[in-house]
């Protein structure tokens, strides 16, 4: 049985996707599939805070809606970005990050918090989404030694 | 044979080269490789987007010339960032992103554009670079699985 | 003996936590780990530079005390945002990235400086702490082919 193992360590709506994408269709494909969310990852599986991941609008000249810097500064245009990403995926019949997260644990995907990062990011076991077990550095190289592709994201 | 699997998720200047020198790497040293470009990254393999791809000023603290974040969020610092470091480049002799696509493709080297994200990110067939092939999650899945390395970049 | 490969391509805090927590985890485990540092990633090795890493506070919504960006952008936040960070980390009984240099050199972890992007980024040779050695993307792709587990960071 193939097996994938991924590292998720962006906490933003864009960064989040490639894991969750590249988990669902491993699993599709009947492989193993485990993700260890660490640092800002960690939002990703946080029970409130993965339903309101943002996009930023500054430091990324590849957005496809540019905008000048002291423009994306301006208070709103986060949520202005978020909005548009929101829209793009949607109008692409991408599943959103709650629904990744159900099809994911629905297939069997490990879901590990990292333990060592959880107490940096001030983020609590009861702060994790149901399906998520706490984990160490130790448990994912152990994960990964095993895996066919290994990618941190 | 030895294989190489990178996705490249990055649109900026920076982001762009270093799945470009490891793929011309490890095409050199006779290994397959093969590029998935998704989100961002698919600017990289956009028929005008490559030629100006840009380096962000702000919110990299590493920078080696850095700016403050007022300053450098100023109009016109980007083209500055992106001439300052195109010049390091060139100072180096480093290939531009455009020699290294036409490098890639004399080499066999695979450069797969995300066919999930591409409605994403606003970009249609005809905007892809000759020699891009559209591919799937699941085609990279199965080309990585054989890879002796896989990278996320 | 399993074998870790790393790619760590961030000058930032925060960027260089994640290869130097992994490569000493597997270190840890008996596992052989090398560390290839590319780009911004050099300044983690950089004799004076990799004792005053710092966080960004703008363009990461998902940073735990979250700014909203022009107040980010203010003189001096970056100093906060890291300040902050630090604080977390040595709650948490992290390391500082000195001392997980220090580890990594005396369990023989690999550092090695990407020989084509030191020039890129202005660093010298007299620049990297001791036990670093220069080493080009050829050298770097050998190692991860044999390796267990590689990343891209």
């Amino acid at each position: 049985m193939r097996r994938l193992a991924l590292v998720a360590s962006k906490g933003t709506l864009d960064g989040a996707y490639p894991p969750l994408i590249l988990a669902a269709t491993a699993a599709g494909l009947g492989w193993e599939a485990g993700i260890f969310f660490t640092f800002y990852g960690l939002d990703i599986i946080h029970r409130k805070k993965h339903r309101r991941l943002k996009v930023s609008p500054l430091a990324n000249p590849a957005m496809p809606v540019s905008l000048p810097p002291l423009l994306a500064a301006l208070p709103g245009m986060e949520a202005v970005a978020t909005a548009m990403m929101r829209r793009w995926m949607k109008a692409q019949r991408l599943p959103e990050v709650s629904e990744f997260l159900d099809m994911a644990r629905e297939s069997g995907v490990k879901l590990f918090a990292c333990s060592t990062t959880m107490g940096v990011m001030g983020i609590e076991r009861e702060d994790l989404i149901e399906g998520a077990e706490i984990a160490g550095a130790t448990a994912f190289l152990d994960f990964a030694a095993n895996a066919d592709v290994s990618m941190f994201v």
